[in-house]
């Protein structure tokens, strides 16, 4: 490896570039910024051949699946080009609206909540160990006796029908996504929004689910991707679509900041009983929601016979770096032999996972407490007022703006433009970090994701450079 | 779901009692621990055939591995076994030697880093969103500017040529053995101590690894099963092995408390290297070694081009519900074809997990101090007093006792009985939790692990009363 790139591997928060191959790159355009270490277009940091070919070698043959994936994670490649933009430009004052990492402090609430927790590990009444792997039964006594199941039930899915046993207490959305495809394993056809949440689609790959990547279409096969474009209001249309197994379907939606209305998801939850499929409904953003879209799958009736749902306090409470989420699943979302879904999810959960950090667990209790939920819609809200002057920026410029009111995500629109391109100007030209529409799939190519977690004054400053720039 | 079952799934910790199916129980011989709801042997908790006809079922096919997998994963179904068991004595006082949970407090240097990291969220300078998932670059500031990855890779591995970048912090090693099996994907073939830690199995399992259960001889299709015994020093006769692409070995060994010595992991290696196979070495109990056997693969030579090493803050620092491990996978360790593992599994880290708590990371960090270090090994020693007191009692009734010596578990042999027998003999007449042998592997059978993981004065009651059952 080179030296320039140990110092961005070194240099970053959120970097692959450890093991940055020459393959991490090449389904990505040319961009302007450059890379330091890059010459003639090639990255300099694979081992040279003479070294190669002295060095003992298993006989193991590498996964194949993990050989299709064309590029790094998408949001690792975002966090290695600003690097290497703060290493062109040392005294840039970066700022990021890229990865959709949130930036304020969380709540007192439940931070005190995690400190008396932590503390009481050092008690002999107040230490835990394994806890159940569905989450803690019995947090904190001195907080709280309620336990963290039955409140995420009570506050999230008040009489819509999900008990405290059908949810499942995560390290977080992301984390559960993989182990949903493990348990679904690699005979299942999967469907997705295009553009999405590219860990759908990734993971799909890593666990065999698909073919190779089509580079015409920049698609791999056999996944059926739901086109959702400004012409058909962001919303796929299901007369096209082929039937799959599963469907992930992310509403309010990552990156196009759109939420489904009660008719949309009634017509896929309508679609979905009619193919016997089964929905991946990612609601991560639901408390973002302010007009009368739902907020949750099972708003919809007989949608616990046909979806579960992945959900997070990442974008509510500011647990990026905290990491806790669920998944809930309905007892009555059967396999076709009549075999509970939930149950073999049980065994998954059961062997792979131990359960998310009772520290964490009791800031989740914390979190949807009265105080605690008063205390996310704030963070929400203030987030919301990001999102707005983002809006208004963009719109003042004369681009046409999509999302914003029931997200955290702005979707600017460049026609015939290349996302990278675009992506790439804005860094050059601004020091802002935004993330390319196509990261999130072939429908997002001409877009650009413009996130709204970032300190108020920096979400100002990054607009009064759209301005500059695109005046 | 009958009644009794409901109760039982809601009074215990660590259950899958939830999803309690007849499926669950089949392959463990019937016991004398009387379970509630449990009549003429049929465990009555599986929906009724009529509901079953009218209700909606998905077109969407069970994932046949997990149909392959026998019973519920053991811990699990030891926590619902002395929860039936405290129904049925609800005034015994239950002392649980079973699943190896854990019980002291945690050390205050550790916990009052992770409350000061819990309470620096709340502030605009101490607030950290998504860490890198490899493991936080730079913690909480006021405490340390070390990096915990760098701070893991001279605590463990110092002269051993493993460095900062080779280290990927994990939310433990159960969650890390999984990300490897979907690393390696469903076409490698694995080997397994036999007994062994029943996660290695299971996943392997899950991930399509293996061949349906043959009941005969109790044992999935396609693992080799290395069988050690006290007659073979519980170490594998490797040349009776046969060649896998995998090779799972846990030294000290979980169950049997054996640690291989250096001329046997030399063995170890050697072997690999001859059939180009990966070790994945479990090293969770490295701390308990008090003899001159190796703490780390690493320190066999040779080792770097052939095995990655798991391990885990569980037991060292009572970490079990905090959730904090590491992997090593050296950069030297490649694929037939020459890619590095490495490269891969840095992909999946990032696309399938998001990084340990950033509370647990600050906790991980005051291990690893100095101060941290010290504390760590009382919490190890405090647990080895406990272990020679087990020890101690089994020798003096005339049973042969092995392990102890180097890890916190101490297999007890009862020849020509059935370990489930004993297991329900134990808790029946003392009200004791061990573990069922058999539960790792067909070579565990006869034989009973004892936790040292409880409070000094519950060790020395359960030893009171083993003397009672015994003498």
């Amino acid at each position: 490896m080179s030296a320039i790139n140990q110092i961005v591997s070194t240099s970053i928060s959120s970097s692959t570039s450890t093991f940055l191959g020459h393959n991490n790159l090449k389904n990505i355009k040319p961009s302007s910024v450059a890379i330091p270490g890059k010459i003639n277009g090639v990255v300099k940091c694979v081992a040279s051949p003479s070294a190669e070919k002295t060095a003992y070698k298993t006989k193991v043959s590498r996964n194949e699946n993990l050989a299709k994936l064309q590029a790094g994670y998408l949001f690792p490649e975002i966090a290695r080009r600003r690097a290497a933009h703060m290493l062109k430009y040392p005294d840039a004052q970066v700022i990021s609206l890229g990865i959709g990492d949130t930036t304020e402090p969380i709540p007192e609430v439940i931070t005190s909540a995690m400190s008396k927790r932590s503390y009481a590990l050092s008690t002999v009444d107040g230490y835990s160990g394994y806890g159940a792997e569905q989450g803690e039964k019995a947090l904190f006594v001195y907080l709280s006796s309620q336990q963290l199941r039955a409140a995420i039930a009570s506050t999230y899915y008040a009489d819509l029908g999900i008990e405290e046993d059908d949810i499942f207490v995560s390290d977080g959305a992301k984390s559960d996504i993989s182990r949903l495809q493990v348990l679904f394993g690699s005979n299942v056809t999967m469907a997705v929004q295009d553009p999405s949440y590219p860990a759908y689609v990734d993971s799909s790959v890593i666990l065999g689910q698909t073919g190779q990547f089509q580079k015409d279409v920049e698609k791999y096969g056999n996944i059926e991707y739901m086109r959702c474009t400004p012409e058909n209001g962001f919303f796929p249309d299901l007369s096209t679509v082929r039937r799959t197994d599963i469907i992930f379907f992310c509403s309010p939606n990552n990156p196009t900041g759109y939420a489904a209305s009660r008719e949309q998801l009634t017509r896929l939850v309508q679609f979905a009983k009619e193919n016997g499929s089964i929905i991946v409904y990612d609601s991560a953003y639901a408390m973002y929601v302010s007009d009368d879209s739902p907020r949750s799958i099972f708003e919809i009736p007989g949608a616990k016979e046909v979806a579960l749902e992945v959900s997070s306090f990442s974008k509510y409470a500011g647990f990026t770096g905290v990491r806790l989420g669920w998944t809930a699943i309905p007892k009555d979302l059967l396999y076709s032999d009549g075999f509970p879904l939930a149950k073999d999810f049980n065994r998954i959960v059961c062997t792979c996972f131990n359960g998310a950090s009772n520290i964490a667990q009791a800031g989740g209790l914390a979190c949807v407490s009265a105080e605690g939920i008063k205390a996310m819609h704030e963070v929400v809200g203030f987030y919301k007022e990001n999102t707005a002057i983002i809006v208004d920026t963009f719109e003042s410029l004369g681009f046409k703006v999509y999302g914003g009111k029931n997200a955290p995500y702005v979707w600017v629109h460049f026609p015939g433009r290349s996302s990278w391109d675009v992506f790439s100007e804005i860094l050059e030209k601004t020091h802002v970090v935004t993330t390319p529409g196509s990261g999130f799939g072939p429908g997002g190519e001409g877009f650009v994701r413009v996130s709204a977690f970032g300190h108020g004054e920096n979400v100002l400053e990054a607009c009064r450079r759209f301005k500059q720039l695109y005046k």
